[in-house]
């Protein structure tokens, strides 16, 4: 990249991915004499790590995502365009979704992660994950409508597979997941059936590792197991999931039958590696440079969950935190380049701190040497969201509807739509526990459409 | 009816679809000694006169739906069931899904409308109308993505057809629907664009009779008309859509262009005419006695825009305030029957009024003799609409968003979500122009799934 002028008078910027570590990268350009085209296959930002929210009908959709177009409404080197990149011709540089084209100078890739089932593929359409709006909506409607066969059947063995949900995966997606199916089945939809009792679901957690929660400190996944325990939702540690289909999962052979079994077991990146034909660790995960961009394509960069970046000899986390630094790095490399400065120093990751929630008032924090659990530790966990979201709109809104939840039970999102809603797409994460967590995935050209 | 004693212990009265008309019934029964099954293919209650906000990024679905289960989980002689009847079998006495069967002693059958399309149902996925959450999310996407398109395309003849919107129906929601989109362009997305200018977009609205409105007092239609015009809205009266295709419309044989084409020209009644083998009018809408029962079977109420009714002579509009007029009438009449009082008179509709919303403040209100335009009918708009809510949260939540997008002309839910969204159902309706209008459509057996 050093030693090649940029093109045209000013240079062109195309980020790919409108998720927090791509957002960082057009906002940390604000001021750089640059112009930027950001592109994602979606209109919208999603802040994923509420996505279980929507899934348990906690918040509705438009509550966490936020109009990209509206957040560079007033950044006036900044367009948006809706489009799916499928590839990159790095000799013309180019990016295309097969039909318009978008020349750079600098590129930016960060398409985020999807679920994975390392090698048990089948599974996914029995055990979808949580990446996408339209995996939530999926998951909430399959959940929900669950309760309602329940109600109507008089099997007594289909009710209680009805009332049964199974999480595959014990990292912060899979503990919070439970936690919020937990408090939907005690509180919110207590006294709304006649039938069945919401108290008698059966909430299970099948985690591999020893303990939850594994890149926390050890006492913060006790204080979550205990957590989970008090809201009777069954921790199986050391115990793996050896089959699922329609009805649902074998652990090590044992069946549980389930209507409802989510994944939260794994991720893989998006095919960013395979359209610079890069390479890439086990997860697709693209291998970068200590300035997060390619050695042979020093114009290329690869961010977020898409790269497999180093920091003090660690691997960066995947988490929003970290998209965010690095986003905003990457934004100082180029605005340093083009301004023909000196370079920054090599990115380096600082750790915030570790967060998960595990119920109304019950969350464990840990920030430096500070460890926060119960209703403290929810309380901050609030904050640090709604701090988190774009918008003040958006920040009241949820705020609100937290306040509401928190004083009623009752949950504002509670829709079952057309049986025939979009198919149940897939993944998650257990091996990426921070605060906000997960990049965002909104582009993940390639997938879905 | 009044000959037959009630079969079991307590009465058992079904109620099939929890809009407005069925909500009524339920809700008027709660002190009676009857056992009430209230039945709906979906778990939600919907709001259906805002579904247009939906459909235009300001309102999210979950604010315009209210869980049944949450309406009646205090009226312990009520229970609900997720179920989607398709047949009735009257000598039995039990509605069916095909699978569950609940028998009734009274039925009351209010399962709403759909849209028509008279005989020219091959425009259908062209021109879809606006009854459902997912009517409203797929036009919701299909208007955002058309500007996306327009946005990204070379192509000027197809930059102009993805800045056209054509509204089928001069009525209400034809109405509503063009202002709302003119506010979204002129207003929303203002700035959000480098390429197109949203101000630049056409919409139309084509009305086969000769004025806006029609149902209402003229001068209102003339406020209406001259409202939308300095909206830069076209209006075409005395004008007929001959043909509708992908691309556009033909408006009597002259070619509009348009990638959103909106149907609100009509509406058929749910087919609980052919599950009852009842006499119907040509919308399907069940004729029924002045007790809104059918002369064969006194135990079966039809209510609501099912039904064909009569008041005073004359037929009562196909109006939410009619359909909850509808029900609270069947409920004393059930009541009555059941504790072996004498029934109520004749039903008579009250007409409380008109009214329709063209824009951020304007509005034309009339209630009796007195007629509100412009700012004031709006702000009696927005306090009869967020009244009519069910439930605390919901009101909150919808006035703190109009309140937010009157100050800051942003919208809260302009979500594209997958490109395989659900299929582009249909419906509307220009016949029925009142203040809450429509009755709901939850319960739609037979339509979708």
């Amino acid at each position: 990249m050093a030693n090649r002028p940029p093109a045209s008078p000013r240079p062109r910027v195309a980020v790919v991915g409108a998720g927090f570590a791509g957002l960082a990268v057009a906002q940390g350009l604000r001021s750089a004499p640059v112009d930027i085209t950001l592109l994602d296959r979606r209109n919208f930002h999603l802040f994923q790590p509420l996505l279980y929210q929507v899934a348990t009908a906690s918040l509705s959709p438009g509550q966490i995502s936020w109009p990209v177009r509206s957040v560079f409404s007033a950044q006036k080197n900044a367009r948006v365009l809706m489009m799916e990149v499928n590839a990159v011709d790095t000799r013309s540089r180019t990016v295309t979704d097969g039909s318009s084209v978008v020349p750079y100078d600098y590129l930016v890739l960060a398409t985020g992660a999807r679920h994975a089932y390392f090698g048990n593929e089948r599974w996914e359409p029995f055990a979808p994950g949580l990446k996408t709006i339209e995996d939530a909506r999926a998951l909430r409607e399959n959940l929900l409508r669950a309760y309602e066969t329940a109600e109507k059947t008089r099997d007594g063995a289909e009710r209680r597979r009805c009332l049964t949900t199974v999480i595959v995966g014990g990292g912060a997606t899979g503990v919070e997941m439970a936690g919020a199916v937990a408090e939907l089945a005690n509180r919110t939809l207590k006294g709304e059936f006649r039938t069945i009792d919401p108290q008698s679901m059966r909430i299970v957690v099948v985690e591999a590792g020893p303990r939850l929660l594994r890149t926390f400190p050890v006492e913060l996944s006790e204080k979550c197991l205990s957590s989970l325990d008090k809201m009777n939702v069954e921790v199986r540690l050391k115990s793996r999931v050896t089959d699922c289909d329609a009805k649902g999962v074998s652990v090590d052979g044992l069946r549980i039958d389930a209507a409802t079994v989510i994944w939260a077991a794994g991720v893989q990146a998006s095919p960013a590696a395979n359209w610079l034909n890069a390479r890439a660790d086990k997860s697709n995960r693209v291998f970068v440079s200590a300035a997060l961009n390619l050695d042979d394509h020093p114009e290329i960069f690869v961010i977020g969950d898409t790269c497999a970046a180093m920091s003090d000899g660690k691997p960066v986390p995947g988490i929003a935190p970290a998209a965010k630094q690095m986003g905003a790095y990457v934004a100082k490399v180029i605005g340093a380049h083009a301004a023909q400065k000196p370079p920054p120093p090599p990115f380096r990751y600082r750790h915030q701190g570790d967060l998960a929630v595990v119920g109304r008032s019950a969350a464990v924090v840990r920030i430096g040497k500070i460890s926060l659990t119960g209703f403290t530790g929810w309380i901050f966990w609030s904050l640090v969201h709604v701090m988190f979201l774009i918008g003040f709109r958006s920040k009241t809104s949820v705020a609100l509807d937290w306040i509401w939840a928190f004083v009623t039970r009752q949950r504002s999102a509670r829709l079952i739509s057309d049986g025939d809603a979009s198919p149940l797409a897939t993944s998650a994460s257990s091996d990426v526990q921070l605060s906000p967590r997960r990049d965002n995935t909104s582009q993940g050209g390639g997938y879905a459409a």
